[in-house]
């Protein structure tokens, strides 16, 4: 590894391997093949933006250790990685985006060469960089060998955060709060929303003093007046009116580590029906965060929140958060649990999540979302940003 | 469909749709589940950052065009498409990341009901967004039904661009125009490089008088000194130093269509072997440029290229290029053709191509890349960016 591309000690990635093997044993895996490029840069710190090529990392429960990818990204393993070259395996250029042959079919030989197809093989079925044509290469190279679902089988090894972690994940939050002055600093009705997205992916690259901001795993989402009542729509030309709300829903990043935290801004005087909004989100998140405690489960936490809407008359028929950390695109979510009534996961100190209070009507939407980790005191935030409507007169 | 987000006439989206069913009968597809966000965009103007969720429109041979997601992203399908609210289909949130069901279990009822399920239903095997999980819910689901793989059977489709494609290209050309002027004007030894990222973002969001800057498929990749020999390494906050080559590979991009273009920007008077590697590479464009004419192959333009290296005694083992337009993250390529050798496929006048002359040696690289559209004159550059190295001394 490149030192200054060093984000944590040899001994924190040979501690996550180690938790990775003591899983797959739990699970009956003998080798576990990671597509899922945030599982394969926390196992072994490999960062490049390669995966819109198959790559993946083999691990089994013992020894064994590869990288392996397109043969131009194999000097990025070794920069961003401490594996020795002879684990860094690169296929070859004319199997990418071929229609004749797949980077899985060259993979069945490296596995084949390494002794790695006697026993059961995890894949992670349900992950974006594990297409089903992947899937069917490797189970036609290797007809023998049994293939078991693993999907998040890392994810879930990287719940509990480590003290590192969460120092990029604070100085996440320190740059996203930086973001909001920044926004209300320059966002003024009249402004195209693009401008003001450009404003917003400066400040947030630039970062704080000595601290990189990083690309967030989802660009700004920004939802104005009636389209705030879409959730997922990103910016164009139009301009931000006057006397209306205004979502965003962003993150501070650090090493690839995130802070999402959406807020909404008023500019003008609010109306009545933004303001009781508020006041119900604040009351829902100031019952909620004791509950993000460790013994206490993810379900507890869902009903303490649905629970004090639905006093107010609120009603939310989507889940109320789900963890963070390290992630790529398309998604900040790290994909294990959900908070909704139904999941019992018990937390635990040091897990992190996305608290994520966002209502969205048929004419109009409102986010006051909180990023924070689970301690004995509850749920600590990591960002400091004013917690309420950001109002512009 | 909101007006102030339609990007082409309803009468072209249904001639696009008219393409595709047109394929499919040819390939003997009835029913086709379309998971590739940059085809959903494509076939109905749907546009929205939720393909971090399992999404997908349904079409077949005949008349039946659907949109399903999630129930929160129906309000963008709404607002973006042309579609009437009753082909519009939500999946409930509790089949969000769920380990109980699935997206794709719920859609084989919707496919049931609609009748869609008695003839070969064509599904993306090989895409980021259909992942093995996906496949195999289907198939289970539907046990009697026959898939066939229709991986980039839309993508193709998508080749040959409009005259209203052209024009959003030809405005993203203009805008990567002026991000190298903005690159030019900022960057200098000593500065980090998330700082310079963060003008760059700032300048390609901006965009020019009267066209806003939409968000790449990929973000800026930056190579300095030695990490240039690692072509898709994102940037930390190193400083850039003076006397070395750094390349840039970025672009613009509007209305989701790119125009990517590569430079490397040497700080100081440029050592002799950029100068050589520049004039190769300028010689091996001037040869290659004109061999993009309707009529000529994939594997004519990478022989010429190629040929034109090899001359001067470089060998480059990886394409050399590959289709571009409309893309979502991960990738701003087609994923049809590949500007390679063993490509046979034959060029049409308005295909779009990003041609890639990057060199990555052992300590060092260098990139001069071009997005171009086919013509009866040859390849048509779609920016103006001065072509060659920019110096900055």
């Amino acid at each position: 590894m490149k030192e200054s591309r060093r984000r944590f000690s040899r001994q924190e990635y040979v501690d996550r391997q180690t938790k990775v093997r003591q899983s797959m044993r739990e699970k009956g895996v003998d080798v576990l093949i990671v597509t899922d490029p945030s599982n394969m840069c926390w196992l072994t710190g490999y960062d490049a933006w390669s995966f819109y090529v198959h790559q993946c990392l083999v691990i089994d429960v013992n020894t064994a250790l590869l990288w392996y990818g397109r043969i131009i990204d194999a000097s990025a393993a070794q920069m961003t990685t401490d594996l020795p070259a002879t684990d860094i395996i690169p296929y070859p250029d004319d199997y990418v985006m071929s229609t004749e042959r797949h980077p899985m079919d060259y993979l069945c030989g490296v596995l084949r060469d390494r002794q790695l197809i006697n026993g059961v093989i995890g894949v992670e079925m349900d992950n974006y960089y594990f297409s089903a044509k992947a899937y069917e290469a490797l189970q036609q190279g290797l007809p023998k060998t049994k293939f078991v679902d693993a999907t998040a089988l890392v994810n879930w090894q990287r719940s509990v955060k480590s003290t590192a972690e969460l120092t990029y994940m604070r100085q996440a939050g320190a740059i996203i709060k930086k973001v909001y002055d920044h926004i209300l600093e320059k966002a003024e009705p009249g402004m195209a929303k693009n401008a003001l997205v450009a404003e917003i992916l400066h400040a947030s690259v630039s970062g704080t003093d000595g601290v990189a901001g990083d690309y967030a795993a989802i660009v700004p989402l920004i939802g104005a007046g009636e389209e705030a009542s879409a959730c997922h729509l990103t910016w164009d030309d139009s301009l931000i009116e006057g006397d209306t709300g205004v979502f965003f829903e962003i993150a501070g990043v650090v090493s690839r580590y995130h802070c999402p935290c959406s807020r909404t801004v008023y500019f003008g005087k609010p109306q009545k029906k933004y303001r009781e909004i508020e006041a119900v989100i604040n009351e829902a998140i100031a019952n909620t965060l004791p509950v993000f405690a460790p013994g206490r489960t993810c379900g507890e936490v869902a009903a303490t929140f649905f629970d004090t809407l639905e006093k107010h008359g609120f009603n939310k028929d989507n889940r109320c958060g789900y963890p963070i950390g390290l992630s790529y695109p398309p998604d900040w979510g790290e994909r294990t649990m959900s908070l909704r009534r139904t999941d019992t996961t018990v937390l635990q100190a040091g897990m992190t999540f996305h608290f994520m209070p966002g209502m969205w009507f048929d004419d109009w939407g409102f986010e006051t979302t909180e990023s924070l980790v689970v301690t004995e005191q509850g749920g600590e935030c990591l960002s400091s940003v004013y917690r309420g409507m950001l109002v512009k007169p």
